[in-house]
Order: structure tokens, then sequence, then C-alpha cells
């Protein structure tokens, strides 16, 4: 069911079976999953995620190249409420664990000071990731471009930069690296550093080395039209050219909501093991937020993974069901205490 | 591009990157992501596999829950083809190891005698299992209900079956257990023998336990209409009431052509690393041929994974690429040899 502030109050009183935090790739696929399980779900998704901002799914297996990232998502939606789980759009303020449950508290809307407090036996973590973008005065003219010829994720979209002149915005020094992965898809790379941070005498040699030119300057803006990149402008008036471009800058978890439990992390990503369990056995984590490839192919598995674990742990802890109609007589000599 | 016995020969004396064996949901989108990294593959697909026989695909985020297998398998086929990756339909006899390369000994059609030989760098072996169904003399009378209520996946299918009256037919006194799972969905589960095995007086009193009739007679027709069960007929006469059924007879493993490489099995499952990489670190196996679950999902994930590897090794293998016309000079002191 699709809930809101107007109907919530209704599921106040229930404990589900799984929370899922985020309505992405992951968390959709673990809904419907734990849906067809019989297990009652809810989602919590605060909008605009990652998926969100994907303008084609490249490398999804049955879904058209030029599928939009949040038709999947509106499809994921009907199809996980369809099942039978609940849909919320709100932000997961917290995860407290209370032994056997946990205590979730969700602000839905912009005024809710206080939030809802939900009840679930187990967590999903599907709330990913974004990737951090660079940041100019005018921020329409990035999003002009990002997601469409300036890209973040080089695994969906190195293919469609193959032998173009491209930027790589890099964050850091060390994201500077990506230069030596992004050649495999084209050696005309201009390496951008947005004036964040100095660059060592070492990696500007080994840039010269490739014939990569570094620019130190801040970024003042993107030219082209219509989503097609041009060129980037420099703060002083260079002008780099480049058709397409890539983004190394880093992304920012969302997964705050997580800092009150202990877990166990690699960097920012969560640990989990074969079936996305973290190292608390009722909070599992997908995606983005644990270790692996940024995909939505393994998002979707992952949630799989999860759910059927939840369904594994939830049922072989279950009375089995008999079919009372059908009963024998038990045969066998009664236990003597 | 799409290959047949007319045009193979053009790709007869092409090192492919990769050669996936099986063109299902896992090894479509191998070949789409191998493509998509510029790496030359070549599908081999024998048709008529798992996937293929899916009259629906339930729990796969994004796809309409009737969608049948074989149009995911159509679509996923047009995206590898289109993204640069070769196509065959044939049958992979043998895979041998020459070294650097394997020979992939292929026939296609029924009149090819001695096959064409493809070589290639890597082996994705995708090509998967086919579920045992209980063989009755008329076969049309079980593939009119199998896929459509006479299930072979509970994971797929199980919440479609909720509360209603269930025949489990098991291949095995081992296979009998699925009841005791199966019942998370209904506890109105008759077990079939088929006639094939005696089952222990254990068995029986658990079956007892749980209410859950047994009958060792073989099946002799299923009733129904619209693939639509009804009931199964045993050869007795008796008659056993049910609208739908799963089928637990295990799965015939389509993996011959590995047998002259010495791998890694657990039972008939091949091992993997977390890239979906076998003992033979040039050998790939996805989905269902090796541990794990046994969805689409996972298969497609897996693709991601071996290809995402494969793209990784030859990669770092190979001469990075300069952007020579900017290449300054090296300014250090050359090496004294």
């Amino acid at each position: 069911m699709k809930l809101s502030s107007k109907n919530l109050e209704t599921r106040l009183d229930t404990v589900y079976d799984a929370i899922v935090v985020g309505g992405g790739m992951g968390g959709l696929s673990a809904a419907i999953y734990l849906a067809r399980y019989g297990l009652n779900c809810l989602i919590v998704e605060k909008g605009r995620g990652r998926s969100f901002w994907m303008q084609d799914t490249r490398n999804f297996l049955g879904i058209d190249p030029t599928t939009p990232g949040r038709n999947i998502i509106d499809h994921g939606t009907k199809q996980a409420i369809d099942w039978g789980a609940d849909h919320l759009r709100g932000f997961v303020e917290s995860v407290t664990d209370e032994g056997g449950t946990f205590a979730v508290r969700v602000k839905v809307g912009k005024k809710d000071e206080t939030g809802s407090v939900f009840r679930t036996k187990y967590v999903v973590a599907a709330s990913g990731i974004i990737d951090v973008l660079p940041q100019l005065e005018n921020m329409q003219n990035v999003f002009d471009y990002a997601g469409y010829t300036l890209h973040v994720c080089m695994i969906c979209d190195g293919f469609d930069m193959w032998d173009q002149k491209a930027v790589l915005i890099a964050g850091s020094e060390g994201q500077i690296n990506a230069a030596f992965v992004l050649n495999w898809f084209t050696p005309y790379i201009s390496v951008l550093t947005h004036g964040l941070y100095p660059v060592s005498g070492e990696m500007k040699q080994k840039l010269a080395e490739h014939g990569y030119p570094l620019y130190e300057q801040p970024i003042a803006k993107f030219h082209g039209e219509n989503h097609q990149l041009s060129g980037v402008e420099l703060a002083d008036g260079t002008r780099v050219e480049a058709t397409t471009g890539l983004v190394g800058m880093g992304s920012i978890y969302h997964n705050d909501y997580l800092k009150d439990i202990e877990l166990e992390y690699d960097g920012q990503n969560l640990v989990t093991n074969e079936m996305c369990q973290t190292s608390h056995e009722r909070i599992f984590a997908l995606g983005d937020l644990k270790l692996g490839l940024n995909q939505v192919s393994i998002a979707v598995a992952d949630g799989t993974l999860a759910a059927t674990q939840i369904w594994r742990m939830i049922r072989r802890a279950a009375a089995p069901r008999k079919w009372e109609e059908n009963l024998l007589v038990n045969t066998a000599e009664p236990e003597v205490v």
C-alpha cells in the first residue's frame, strides 16, 4: 500500500518483517522478493537517489538502453506495491536496535519535525550513494551535462566515450589515477583539478608521460548544447576541448541513520557476507552502500540475496505449517519427561 | 553480428576475448558488458534453455511479471548484438585449453558432424541447467502444466501457490524435504514419488506428523485445462486433488564441454570466487551452473561480475594508451642498464 502522512498511522502498530531504507534498484528488488515470500515490508524512499539521475540504462538485461533510471524505479515501485509491500516517501532519521526489533524514525515531508516511528525485525540498508559533482555557482550548468555526456560511472558509460576528447574531473590526486583506467576507452584525456588541491611532481610526470594535459584552474563553465558537451571553460579563460567527461570526485554515502549501530566498514562501504548480511545479523546492506561494483544488476541481485536470507531466518524460526485435517495419530511412543 | 553456418568462417581466424557458452540471462548480461568494454565476444546459444521455458518472470525488477523468459532473451540477444557481440546458434561440444587460448568446438545444425573451432582467451560458462520433469508416456501432458501451475522454482513461484492444494513431485527421498520448506507457502501438500524409489519409515512418519499424504504410485496423467492444474491421476486410478504443484526432481547440468578441464566442483555446481571466476583463472561460471540461488537477477549480476573481471585482466595486461601528439619530452634521467 502507498503510505503518506495521511494514512501512515495505520501502520504504527505493525511490526514489519523488514523495513527497506531506499527505494532504488536494490531496495525495490528486495521488496519485490520480500513481498513474494509473504513477508510484510515497508520501503522508505527519500527520492532523487543515484538511479533517479540516470538518464539511460546501458547495461541492464532486458531494459532498452535509452530507459531513464526513474522509469525503472516507477515501474518497480508499482511492482512492489502490487505484490503487497508498503511504500512511503520519507527520510529515515535513525535506526535504533531495541533487541528483537528496530525502531525506525521517519520524517515525512519538510514540516515533519519529530517524525514517526515504525518497528521492524530486519533492516535492509539500500539508501545508496550520490556522486559528488563539481560545485559551480550555476549548478544548472552542471546538471545540463551530468548524466548525459558528463558521466559519473566508467563501467556504465566508458563505451560511449570511445576515442573522444574527454575531461577527467578528479576530486583528489588519488582520483587522478582514474585516467589510467579511462585510457582503455580513450587516450585523449585532459585532467582537471577544479583548483581543489595541489598535484605532486610525481603525478605531473606520470600524466606528462601519457600525454594527458593537467589543468589546475577552477572550472568556470561547461559549454555545449542539448546536453552534448563541447568544452570546459576555466577560471583563467582557458578553453579545454572535450565532447565527453568523467567526474571522479567520490560519493556521499546515505548511511547516517546507521551511525548509532556498530557495524563493520571497509572505508565507507559496509562489509557484508555472500547474502548481503552486515556484521549485525538483522541488518543487510545492498548495492552501492556495500563493497563491490556500483551497478544496477548488482543492486538488483543484492536485493534477491538479502530478501532470501531474511526469509530463511524468519522461516526457520517459525513453526512448520501442518495440514491439520489430514493429521494422523502419532504412533510414536510419547516422550517420557 | 549474427553468425550462422553461412558466415561463421569469417570468424575462424579471430581470437575472441571471450566466448560465452549459453545465451540465457547470465550469458547475455556478460556479453552486453563485454561488448561495452570494447572486448570481442561470441555467444554460442543452443536454444531452449531454462529461461526459454519460463512462462512468466515474477521477481525481476523492471520487467512486467507476465513477461515470458524468451522475450527477455530475444531482447537481450538484440542488445548484445547491437553493442557488437557475435551470436551463433550452435552446440558447444568441447573446450580445450591450449595454453594462452582455448579451442571451442561448436556444432551448428544437426547435420554438422565435425563442428567448427573458434578460439578465445576466456571462456564464460553460462549454459545453465534444465529441470528434470516427471517422465510420462505423453510428455505434452506434462508440458501443458510445467511452468504454468506446475512449478520448478519455489523461490520464483511459491507465492503463487499460497494456501492452495499442491502436489510435490519429489525425485528422491532427500527431495521430499522440500515439503518442509514449501509449507511456508501452503500446508496442503501431497507428496508424489512417481513410483521411483521406496520411502523410509522415518520419512513416512515425518510426513504423517505434518499431515502430508504420500502417494507412491507412478503418475498417469495431469488433469486440468488451459494450463490450470486440477488434479493428478495415479497409475492405480487414485485422483489427487491439486491446483498447483512443485517439481523437485533435480536438474541436468549443461557442462559436458568442460569435462576435459580440471575444475573445482561442489556437487555438480562449479565453485567460483566473488567475480565468478572458477579454479581456472580464464574460465568463469555464471548463474545456475555455479553455487548459489538459481534466479534471473543472480545470473544477470554474475554476467556483470565475470565480464568486469575479464576486462580488468585484459586491461591490466595491455599497454596503456597514450595521447601521442601531446607527449612531452621525458625529462627523467634515462635508466642506465
